[in-house]
């Protein structure tokens, strides 16, 4: 039978990690000041999250072999669980100097931190940079070592593409609506989020258990992309109609010109007059304007809507999932695992 | 007889490389708007440089062999090197960001033109996700593959500590002398710059002919990092002795508060009252105050320690290759090659 990690047992591994990594470092002869700094912005910006997309790697595994991991096991896929979160982490320091954020995970962003400022540009790459100090210490004999190595390159580059054209679309202080469309939201869906949080662990599950044939890949792809897109829509659907008390934030979207799923899906149906409504008031840091657009899509019944995308979207993964073929050692629960985990979620 | 490279032919191979990178950007069906963005990213940023380093790639190849190279060779050995100015592209527009600075290569930083803005911190991701494309596009049936992608994670992860020291070290707007110190300096310089700088296009080298022994790439590193650092001091050395006529600009590390060669041997030598001198004068945006370093420079005799300390650097340099072992296919003219066109520089 499989077994599920904890949060607690997935983050005692980390640091391990953090000190093989400074170790690492200290190989240089470091300065011991700047050994400090990394260790800070390591424990800063990879801990304190979910990590959701860090413990589906040991889970992957486990559903695939179907069977609790030994402690070799697990150490070994948290250890490629980590390097999701640091690869996410590079992200996400980076990704808040670009949007002007203010805070993360209930603390102020890391580059807003005393001392740090532009200096969390760089710390941004040193996250980056240990993903593949670890890769090399615990996976160099691996038969996967290559493909593991390309597998993060191509999943850095579907996110950076996702991040451009995020950034492009919709830049916070300029409205354009013009800008937005259904394919354009569905790109960046597809390439910020979608390929790193859900295909990347899955993908490296299979490289672990050097199973990853084209086949099954290919499989995973073909459930996991929609799924992630899925995911994604659903979490714009929840900042306007979640409940803040379930979701644990007052959403935004409106107020920061987000290219999300429901303006880009009311922008389909609008009659000119209410086109105009959006073209006012998206966007705006005012309250007021924001309400016009919220009553906006009550009126335009956004909620049904999503409600009925729900629905078929849903309907074609499980179908996905029931016609998988499992000859090659990929396995339903897998997926399945996935989608008990977002579908009808409210936070 | 080996062949030297123009900047004029190695320049020909980027356009080729460009697309490469963009047709693999296409294959994800990224938008049109976002594939002219990237590649303005990719020539604004990696061309209009003198490409020393990317040179000396196909230049140490062909001294390896003693023989000019095919056209094939030629290519994959420019891309290599092309991959050397990808990195670097990567470190400068992104250390552009962190410096403040306002120009590069006589045009405003990226940053800081048209509507890039902090875009420029992703596009600076790209430009090293580049590297890495075109690696697997041209490397991947390559003996050395795993080596070479482990060399730029390498050189990318040092040269990332050594603009970690460096930032921390010596920022902008504080100026603190106490921070400063030769063994820091030393770091810096080795990490920040040799690496990528001088090691690397010849560890490529290696690498391409296939004899990147352990032994070789010793012998490489034990000349190139001393030669680096050389270069370095060199660079400190003109900022405030070069005549701008010859270095074609006016040199600015006392008033950017720069921890240079210069001030590390300084704070070496002062008397209390020098350091005075140093500690209310250095690094603020003043000419009378930069006049008095300058004077103080004079009065210490900072030119002559700097003689004395580039022919003992360039005699330990030279005795080394002298004594360098050809037996596993390593050249002394590489290093010949690299000291000539350093040695009495004037720009």
């Amino acid at each position: 039978m499989a077994e599920t990690t904890t949060l607690k047992k997935f983050e005692s591994i980390f640091p391990k990690l953090v000190e093989d990594v400074l170790d690492h470092a200290k190989t240089y002869k470091l300065p011991e000041e700047f050994v400090s700094w990394y260790k800070a912005s390591l424990n800063s910006n990879t801990i304190g999250g979910k990590c959701n997309r860090g413990m589906s790697v040991p889970d992957s595994v486990s559903m695939l072999r179907e069977a609790p991991l030994s402690e070799k096991e697990y150490f070994e896929t948290a250890t490629l669980g980590w390097m999701t979160e640091l690869l996410q982490s590079f992200f996400l320091v980076s990704d808040d100097i670009m949007d002007s954020s203010k805070t993360r995970r209930g603390q102020p962003c890391w580059y807003l931190q005393p001392h740090v400022g532009m200096v969390s540009i760089n710390d941004a790459f040193m996250l980056e940079s240990a993903i593949y100090v670890l890769l090399k210490k615990y996976f160099r004999q691996h038969p996967a070592y290559v493909d593991l190595m390309e597998l993060f390159h191509e999943t850095t580059f579907q996110t950076e593409l996702g991040q451009l054209c995020d950034l492009l679309t919709a830049p916070e202080d300029k409205v354009n609506l013009d800008n937005f469309s259904l394919t354009k939201y569905e790109f960046i869906v597809i390439y910020k989020t979608a390929w790193y949080s859900f295909y990347l662990p899955v993908a490296l599950a299979l490289h672990h258990q050097n199973i990853a044939t084209p086949k099954n890949l290919k499989q995973a792809e073909k459930i996991l992309i929609p799924l992630g897109t899925y995911f994604q829509v659903q979490d714009d659907y929840l900042d306007n109609f979640g409940l803040p008390e379930h979701i644990g934030k007052i959403g935004t979207d409106i107020l920061d010109n987000k290219c999300s799923w429901l303006v880009n899906k009311a922008l389909e149906i609008v009659t000119p007059e209410q086109r105009k409504i959006l073209e006012d008031n998206y966007g705006q840091k005012d309250a007021t304007k924001e309400a016009a657009v919220k009553k906006l899509y009550d009126e335009l019944n956004v909620e049904k809507i999503y409600q009925d995308y729900e629905k078929k979207a849903v309907g074609e993964i499980k179908a996905k999932i029931a016609n998988l073929d499992e000859s090659e050692g990929l396995k339903k629960s897998v997926f399945d695992s996935f989608l008990s985990k977002i579908y009808k979620r409210t936070k």
